[in-house]
C-alpha cells in the first residue's frame, strides 16, 4: 500500500507535551488530513524545546521521509527556539524575511516591538507560510515545514500547505465493531489477513460498559479487496457475537 | 532541574494513531504520573505495528534513557508483534510463562484457545505486570516496561509497577494565565529567565473567544525559587493586562 504513498514524519516540540499539562492534538489533526491526502504518517517525535534535541532529530529525520512537519516553537519569547535550529540543521543563517517584515507591520502597527521582530526571521532560502489567524508565519526549508504549536494556527498553517504537498493514492479504509473479543477471532482473522496481503488488518480492542470489544480495521488501496476482505471479516464476527453496524 | 530526576521515553506502537483513527491519550497520562513522580519524560516516539520499526527503536531508545515504556501490540492477534520485537531486541526466546499460563487459565477457563495463550508468551527473562482489567499481563525486560495499548489497561499496569521505579525530586510547578499577548511581555520575560537558571519558564500562548492570551508554566525543584519567579513573573503580567487567578 504504502509504495504507492509518500512518506511523512511530524516533530511536536514542546516540554509541555512531555510534562503532560498539554494532551497533543495536532498529531491526529494532521494524520488525518495526511491520511486523506494520500501521504503515509510513519513516524511522530515528541522531544523537549532544547536546541540540540531540535537538530538531532530534523537532521536525523528529514531525509528519511518526503516531508518532514514541526509544530512549535515559533513565537516570540525566549523559550522559542525552533527558528535558530532548523537554520543550525541545514547550516545557513538566520534572516530578516522582507514579506514576513511587511505582514507584522501592517498586523502590529506601532506595537511591533523587537520580540515580535523575532517572528518575522526565517533560515535563508526559506518560503513563507501564511497565517491568517496571529500573522507571524510559518516556514518551509526544503522538505520540512515549520508550524505553530497553537492548534487553530498550526491548522490554518497547513492548510495553506496542503496544495503544494504531492499526495498519492488515498488510503480507503472500513471499520466493523463487533461486541466479540478478540481472542475469539484472532485464528481465523489471522487466516483472513494472510489471503489477502494487499489489505492491512487491524485489530482493536475496546471496553464498553465493562464489556471487551473489538474494532476491525481494514485498510488499503482497491476497494474491492478491501469489500471481499469486509464480507469476510463481518461473516466471522456475526458467528461470534453482535455486530455494531 | 534534571540532572536530580531520572529520565523515561514512551514508544506508542500503533498504525491506528498514526492514520488519525485514535487520538493518543497515554502519553498524557504516563506524562502526568512520570511527573507526579519525579522521572522527567525526554522523547515519546509513534511509530507503526512494523517489526523492525520496534526492534530500532527499542534498541536506540533504552540505552539513553533510565526508564522506557511501551504501548500496544501485546494482544491475541495477528497484528499484536511486540512481545517477539522485543524479544528480538534483546537476542532472548519468547517463553511461555508460568504464571501467566496460570492467571489465563483461571481467567478464560475452557475458553483459552492458541490465540490468547499468545498473551501468556513472554521474552525469556522477563517479570510479569500484573492486569486486573482483562488479565493477559505486561511484562518488564531489562528497563523496558511493555504495556498494553488499551487506556484502561495500560493504566492498571502502570499503577502495578510505579512502586518500582525510582523517582527523583517532583518537580514542582506554576502556571500563571493573562489576557496578554506574548510579544509584549516577551523581553522582560527574557530578563526574569536570564536571572533564574533552575526556574525553567515556557510561554504558552492561547486563543480564547477569539483573543490572544498567555500561560507562563515555572517549572522547578525548589518552592522559594518558583514564588520569587512567580512574584515577578504576576507584577509584569498585570502591568500589561488582565491575570486569570
Amino acid at each position: 500500500m504504502s509504495k504507492l504513498q509518500p512518506t511523512a514524519c511530524i516533530i511536536i516540540i514542546g516540554n509541555e507535551i512531555l510534562s503532560g499539562r498539554t494532551l497533543d492534538k495536532n498529531t491526529q489533526w494532521l494524520a488525518e488530513k495526511l491520511t486523506g491526502l494520500g501521504i503515509a504518517l510513519r513516524e511522530v517525535r515528541v522531544i523537549p524545546d532544547v536546541r540540540e534535541r531540535i537538530i538531532e532529530a530534523v537532521q536525523q529525520l528529514h531525509p528519511c521521509y518526503d516531508y518532514l512537519f514541526t509544530t512549535g516553537g515559533i513565537g516570540p519569547t525566549h523559550d522559542d527556539i525552533t527558528i535558530d535550529a532548523i537554520a543550525a540543521c541545514f547550516g545557513v543563517k538566520v534572516i530578516l524575511h522582507p514579506d514576513a517584515h511587511e505582514t507584522l507591520k501592517i498586523h502590529y502597527g506601532d506595537q511591533l516591538n523587537e520580540a515580535r521582530l523575532k517572528m518575522a526571521h526565517v533560515p535563508e532560502g526559506a518560503s513563507l507560510i501564511p497565517n491568517a489567524v496571529s500573522a507571524a508565519p510559518g516556514f518551509r526549508i526544503k522538505n520540512v515545514y515549520v508550524m505553530a504549536g497553537i492548534p487553530s494556527v498550526m491548522q490554518v498553517m497547513f492548510d495553506n500547505i496542503k496544495g503544494e504537498l504531492k499526495g498519492g493514492e488515498p488510503t480507503k479504509s472500513i471499520t466493523i465493531s463487533a461486541a466479540v473479543t478478540e481472542g475469539i477471532i484472532a485464528k481465523e482473522l489471522t487466516q483472513i489477513q494472510a489471503s489477502y496481503k494487499e489489505v492491512e488488518i487491524g485489530s482493536y480492542p475496546f471496553i464498553k460498559n465493562g464489556k471487551l470489544g473489538v474494532s476491525i480495521v481494514l485498510r488499503g488501496l482497491d476497494v474491492g479487496e478491501l469489500e471481499k476482505v469486509a464480507t469476510e471479516v463481518k461473516a466471522l464476527l456475526k458467528r461470534n457475537g453482535e455486530v455494531m453496524e
